[in-house]
């Protein structure tokens, strides 16, 4: 790919010529209007105008992604490929969404369109990217190699700060090496960011000093005041925390941007929103294209749910979306560490771990199946920790449970290997 | 409805029970997860248990807003209502985002999901707002009263800054109220804004001491980085600019809140990437709730597009989102200038002051319309406002046309006044 370009793959969908409005984004997105202009001269053209250069014809389809009650199909699909001179949009985010993104949407004639993918020219490195990543959230953690094993307070909300506090100790005894605050929690009335601090920081610290382990401890600082949200950055730092749960999409661009430039905590990303622009096949956004931005943007450990997740997402997505974190952008740093969650309990770990390339190179993150193991938390990190070591060594899940009873208990509650907490 | 609640109306679709599902969100939104837990006491579900306050069926669809491959229909819908404690949210954006509308859309089971509306109680209007809003963007502009034209630069990029500055001298000339750089025009490499300014605002000064008239140009000062947001800000306010161009989707909450507190300037809103939240009937989001947050950020002027607009958007569509912005949340001071726009050239203006209420409170921005006038850009300007001058006092425009030879010939060029210029 030129050193000079910008490069965006749209699925394209529509009862006319896929081909001709992906040329007509391309015009419209650099240089054109819908009336011929005096202005736009071949100088002009040779400086910004964007042009196709790949078509891939798809399959059609026989219902519309977006109705289209006075058409008719066959609704037409293809992978169109659309060179942006970089000197055209240069390597600020608000503009390539502006111009890259934002603007495809609004075509007429469309009744489909999906952002496939972005490919970015070396001029983009210079964003942050991540802080910590990969290296640094195990260092942070002091868990060198293997597994990490992560949970969340439960119940999402409604718990005073020393409720939260003995959630917590509860957490740290049970093992875990990573605790969040859940991401609807931020700083409410009865229970703001400040008192949860002050409640939950004396029990980590106590923790430590007693085993040795310090557990990292992920809060809810975000606000969609840039701030409010340093401030609360600065609560956590100020009381020896490390780390942050930043809801990416709600705070938005500016808002990353600006902690990032700022931040000396590791910043655990949650996506929620992402699903609205990705659940219909034929509209929205890939993940791979959005990750890379907010990657850019500083993420150091990135949620992507798991397999039989209790949400929407198919497993086979999850598995999409593990890879492309793993997938340089420019360079190993620029890597999250990726954040295996929602509905998981331990049963899930071989099928992960056989589809996500046999890595041991994530956060296991188990709500519900820690909190809710019949034998409590502490068997339930266990039983995670064994269905883990008997994946790694191939050991099926039945015959590491008989000697287990932690792994034997979830798998009888929470169901089989192949089954769903949902 | 109570000061304590934040009420949210969801168009909820499934093959199963809207009902059923709207408490699901109600629960997995506030105090839920996916197995019981002893922490889920009374106790925090009286502080932060969301409920469903009202459900109202629609009629069921036929085919799934989201593709169905194993399941059938019918799809019942209904708009439920959920009443979010304030003490669980607080008055935080983000908070209000992450627990009332974005998880939302990760629930199992759906097969479309739409937030049609958020009603926000009183302790929301700690928000600062529009600065200038109708009545400061009148006086910035010195139009008391009337019609407000406006104009864009065109082509989109790649004009060099003196190139931008002779397309403002003619639009000067030509007698607007308003220019703006597109959207898609920021701070690229062949027209850094510091230079496009240096370039342009003498244009601006020598109009003003030659006519008095101060022409407001709004500057493209979008970045994902707020710290480059405010520099380009005060690029502008030190050059004597006094508004921009605002991409709020591509610079995020947190980069608008970070601007708003410390703006001087009229900030005039563009919303694309908007599309891809509302373009779908069964999904997203409608115009009421997102307009409603960005104006509690503080956008002065609203793009909504406008009638036979260029883009996908249906007329009423237009005329909703018109009546939303004239809508006061908590004052009249909170509504923004609306700014009807999109293959704007005067045709429309009949049918535009017709269904919005018979104001001219209102900018009316033509791009194409005013460049791409046969007579040249002041005839463009003209036959605007001779096209509203009409509108106003029920003149049909082939009468008007007769005396007005600039009206004349935008109706040649552009089509009837039921014509469109796409």
């Amino acid at each position: 790919m030129p050193r000079d370009e910008i490069r965006v793959t749209y699925r394209i969908e529509t009862s006319g010529d896929p081909e001709a409005l992906a040329g007509k984004i391309a015009s419209d997105q650099s240089t054109g209007t819908f009336t011929e202009l005096p202005g736009e001269t071949a100088a002009v053209r040779a400086r910004c105008a964007a042009r196709v250069v790949g078509i891939e014809p798809l399959e059609p389809l026989n219902v519309p992604s977006i109705p289209d009650p006075t058409g008719h199909g066959p609704y037409r699909r293809a992978d169109a490929t659309v060179a942006f001179p970089l000197e055209a949009v240069g390597t600020d985010i608000a503009a390539l969404l502006t111009i890259c993104v934002n603007g495809a949407y609004s075509v007429r004639g469309l009744t489909g369109l999906r952002v496939m993918d972005i490919d970015l020219p070396p001029a983009w490195a210079c964003h942050p990217g991540p802080q910590f990543g990969i290296d640094g959230s195990r260092r942070l953690m002091g868990v060198a190699e293997g597994l990490i094993i992560a949970s969340i307070i439960k119940p999402s909300l409604g718990l005073l700060p020393e409720e939260t506090a003995e959630a917590v100790r509860v957490l740290c005894e049970a093992g875990v090496d990573f605790i969040k605050d859940d991401e609807k929690l931020m700083s409410p009335g009865y229970s703001p960011l400040a008192e949860r601090i002050a409640a939950v920081m004396p029990v980590i610290h106590e923790h430590e000093q007693r085993t040795g382990k310090r557990v990292m401890y992920a809060w809810g600082i975000s606000s969609a005041d840039p701030d409010t949200l340093m401030r609360n950055h600065d609560l956590v730092l100020d009381a020896g925390g490390n780390a942050a749960v930043v809801n990416i999409n709600s705070i938005g661009h500016g808002g990353m941007s600006f902690l990032r430039r700022r931040s000396a905590l590791c910043l655990h990303a949650h996506r929620n929103g992402w699903d609205l622009l990705t659940r219909h096949p034929g509209l929205g956004m890939e993940f791979r294209p959005y990750q890379k931005i907010w990657r850019l943007l500083g993420v150091d450990q990135f949620q992507i749910n798991g397999i039989r997740a209790k949400y929407w997402e198919p497993d086979e997505s999850f598995v999409r979306s593990f890879r492309d974190c793993m997938t340089p952008i420019f360079s190993p740093a620029d890597r999250p560490l990726p954040v295996v969650c929602s509905g998981q309990w331990g049963g899930q770990a071989w099928d992960t771990y056989a589809r996500t390339g046999r890595t041991l190179d994530l956060m296991y993150l188990g709500g519900g199946g820690i909190h809710g193991h019949p034998m409590g938390p502490a068997a339930g990190v266990a039983a995670i920790r064994q269905a883990w070591q008997a994946a790694a060594q191939d050991i099926p899940a039945e015959v590491m449970a008989k000697e287990h009873p932690e792994l034997a208990a979830s798998l009888r509650k929470f169901g089989g290997p192949g089954g769903s907490p949902s």
